[in-house]
């Protein structure tokens, strides 16, 4: 199978292509970047050096493929597009352009309206765990968000057994530096960045659209930059006036993800690692989810922990295109994770 | 005025050490520590090499003073505090003993009765943001928790002003390594520990009770390990029919806080430091709150952002003699920050 | 291939499991630790959670395999290896038992007498780009120190072409956290080992004694703690009077490493990884080198990068077994590292 | 004492003015940026909030003060100084324009003539341990440069005694981030930094002109970007036929420094602090020097380790003008610095 990765000079790409170039269906033919046009792929991302002969194309060369994954910024996707459809491409989106459903809620979020409505009604949301069938016949897939993917699935198995009764849902979430992307600004550098643990994003952020979305609840987030390069967890506190017991919380989870490849449960009894940490998941497409119970404060607390360019992007596009393309879903996607790292 | 730090080897001891020797108005005649006894201070503390002649003594030599500040771990310090009260010395206790009024509550959060829980009565809870009257006669004074003091101070003006009509209040905590004290256990490790963003207690975090204790609140705390050597940030979510305005929490803030010399207002439009960071406040008695309001969830984002080190426990000890002994407030205290750090 | 890991609940003999697991022809049938025994190696490695159905052993119970790869620490190691040998197991030592050729450096650098000397006549060094024919038919490898590998890989080439001509060789070191091992002690906890730049040996560093034995030069070796968790990066400050060219040097390192498939030569002339890194190396086998001439100084610079983990320990240990078993080289080692991370 | 600023929204700007807002005898009455312009001080530095009333002007508004600090780019300070030094007014200067005394040296380094050679002749280095006298009455004041301050305390009692009886003398400096400034660049964002062991600098750094003029040795310098906000630890690995022995080296460095303040020596037998960090010197002024002897390697290991924007430019700054304004040369410097941090 032909693929393209348009934009891949940034994070995202770079990961993409990480993982394409182990993929066995997958060839990659083409990788665009205006500002990198020219050069090797390996001098963008240094981790790739002697692992392929790639040069960055400019998009204006972009060559027809079986599939195209979309990694511009938001914005920049939205263009292309209609183009590639029309042609019968494949489209595998990583940016926010095709994820809502609602056209009122994307002029809500992200200012104005959108300029192909109609396609928002043909792109399946991209997280397997949801909407797999779906996803099997899809022509222009949308990739999550990667605070989104972690509140969504840390959710799921909550709303599923309806354990939800009162809302707000709050969903507190922490991302490491890369979730940034490559430029980030002056908040981004080391000095800045190094050891900080403060709000980027009281309120208003726009993956609240998509948690909604996929779960039904009235979401609440606040967003923070925490010292991580690679790295999301959503800490969501559910209000429950049933107050489920650790037990009946287990069963809800192992209903929801008991056959899944991607979601693990992680919540033991002692020793260091007792709750998900997406330390541990840099470059897998691994979700570790958890929670606790609280009786006295009438909620649970349910974790995600994902890596940000891993499950939260690149991994989730590759898990889409094999469940899209017939492949078994882990196809690419064998990468155990370090520890430490 | 002469005090003694008991205790003095770990991380508190030490960062109270620092701030007395430059108190005009102490001189510390003892330092006491039973695994370092006989040792200089600078062999524990490297910072202070150079800066005093002081040597550890055995707990059991502990000499009279006007003053005694008590760094020993929860548990250690509650068999010491009758006798000296007996003496008629000062008692700055930083462990988690006297703390909370509520005997049951003590029962409930420490797992046993309370030895001397007539005393709990005597005890005055060291925030002179909230207790500054009280401190001024106090014969013991219980140094809040770290996290409490940061919820404590976040959620002060909207209870304060009434805001807060539902419940429960979610408390999302973060905190960087020194936290856990100088001997933090395997998961303690720099290997473990770097890069990670995990909740440590899910429930039942000890500080709730005191956060309840001291805003009337039901808190449903969650408490994370982040990347960061010094600082607590509470990310305070409070549940808000009303939802007022910016402008109604800045005059809430203002209210609360207008002459407060170590609380500051930091809610910024622009720029990279917009909401509170401990990361610039290590070595200052600072807690910088802040605030978002959230009328599509219903809420009020509350942070408060401070060094566990600083205002969580040895900048607050002396923040409290000052109050005591009617010293300005800030002596001893100058110190601004570091930025970038 | 059947295989067993001694002494597996170690962060070398986590990393090992996790390169064996993803290994087609090796089958892991044993991990021992005596302080595990009982439980899922999943409790010891979280990354490996879901991976394998693994429980730990205790030593005493050692199954009879075609490869033990022995990941206890050194002077532990020493005694099974006689008896491994004796049953026709091929042994491939992680520790520093096996590595010295000259017993008298063993008693210099260890303190004792080597209590199987003749072994170490019988041991071969384990890095196949000095030693690949050696290595065919060694009935007992022994992996190289971390600091040792990247010392004198960045150093081979200048020693090949006779570049240098002064003593002592200047090696500087720094390895990150990990290289410590899973116990790290008082000055291993993240309050004190993040963002510290210390020498932790001054002088005498016991991988002083590989490194001369391989290159043949003096060397003076002085080894820092910096802020890393997986990473190894040697300086190597090489006296030369000739001061070769850049262009020379490029053909020194090309003809020493042309075609090394885990070597690779950085030095590029802008961009942010001009010169070797580890950060990109974590989980990787590679070790990145690159140079630098000082005519000014009479001197020129050799880096080696490489992950203390990977190429350091246990990459290096999967490298030596494809060598001796006959398997293509790269073989389980495909993961091309991550960026950012 | 008047004092003005000129570049305060830099971080040596910022760390400059932190230390001036407490020191007793000094009045700043103007910080100038043209970035910055019009908005207070704290927006730039946030730990500076609060403290002070101060509004950045442009630099064309510079105001006559007694003082004048110069904290702009290395070339922008540089046609600012006569002007000044006409008008009466002293002149500390934080960039390296004036700095070497030979102007042949400054054109080899910095790629252009001096256009005020005959100034250099009327500068003093700014290093008072070296130069104390001159500094009493210098117009002039050239503040060193953050590795060259480390590396040639470091080295001073070495060349002082005449050990070191060979060259060159291999300087392996590690800097944190900050010594990139607050704009640095691709390579300085904290997910390309994080964890980052790279030299940037493996030969003809500019530091090298000021330590060979100070040290009278043949300098061969290679710098490393490691991760730290603050600090810089030079490792210099002086060659001595001679190799003195462990006492031999106190006494020297004890010669050297016996009555210095700010440099402290630091080779302890046992402890996590055996050898200087620079971790524990952020905000400080010290320079802690160390050493270890290698007759092996016919080395001295000699390391000074300090915060680049405390000694290494802002707290040496201070402690300049308060050699030359006759005040006590700790004035305003007394911060010891913080454990852990």
């Amino acid at each position: 199978m032909k693929a393209a990765i348009v934009g891949g000079s940034g994070y995202v790409g770079g990961e993409l292509l990480r993982l394409l170039l182990g993929h066995p269906e997958v060839e990659v033919v083409q990788v665009t970047s205006d500002s990198m046009a020219g050069r090797a792929v390996g001098r963008a991302h240094p981790n790739l050096r002697h692992a392929t002969d790639l040069v960055f194309a400019p998009h204006g060369e972009l060559k027809s493929t079986d599939v195209a994954f979309l990694a511009t910024p938001h914005g920049e996707s939205i263009e292309r597009v209609p183009t590639l459809l029309a042609s019968g491409t494949l489209v595998i989106d990583l940016s926010a352009d095709f994820r809502l459903k609602d056209p009122d809620a994307y002029v809500r979020y992200y200012g104005r309206a959108h300029p192909y409505a109609d396609l928002l009604a043909r792109s399946v949301y991209g997280l397997p765990e949801l909407h797999r069938d779906a996803l099997r016949t899809a022509p222009l897939i949308a990739v999550p968000g990667c605070i989104a993917t972690a509140s969504i699935l840390a959710l799921h198995p909550l709303v599923r057994a309806g354990f939800v009764d009162r809302s707000p849902t709050v969903v507190d979430a922490k991302s490491g530096s890369s979730a940034g992307g490559i430029e980030p600004g002056p908040a981004g550098t080391h000095a800045e960045r190094s050891g900080s643990l403060r709000a980027y994003a009281s309120v208003g952020h726009r993956h609240t659209a998509e948690i909604e979305q996929e779960t039904g609840l009235t979401i609440a987030l606040t967003c923070h930059a925490v010292e991580a390069v690679r790295g999301v967890l959503a800490t969501a506190h559910a209000l429950s006036s049933s107050a489920p017991d650790e037990r009946t919380l287990w069963k809800a989870y192992r209903a929801a993800y008991g056959s899944e490849r991607f979601v693990r449960i992680v919540h033991e009894p002692d020793g260091s690692h007792r709750e998900p940490d997406p330390k541990i998941l840099a470059g897998t497409n691994y979700c570790d989810v958890g929670f606790g119970t609280d009786p006295h404060g009438g909620r649970i607390v349910a974790y995600g922990a994902l890596d940000n360019l891993g499950k939260g992007a690149a991994g989730a596009a590759v898990q889409c295109l094999n469940v899209r393309a017939g492949f078994p879903e882990a196809t690419g996607l064998g990468f155990l994770g370090l520890h430490p790292v």
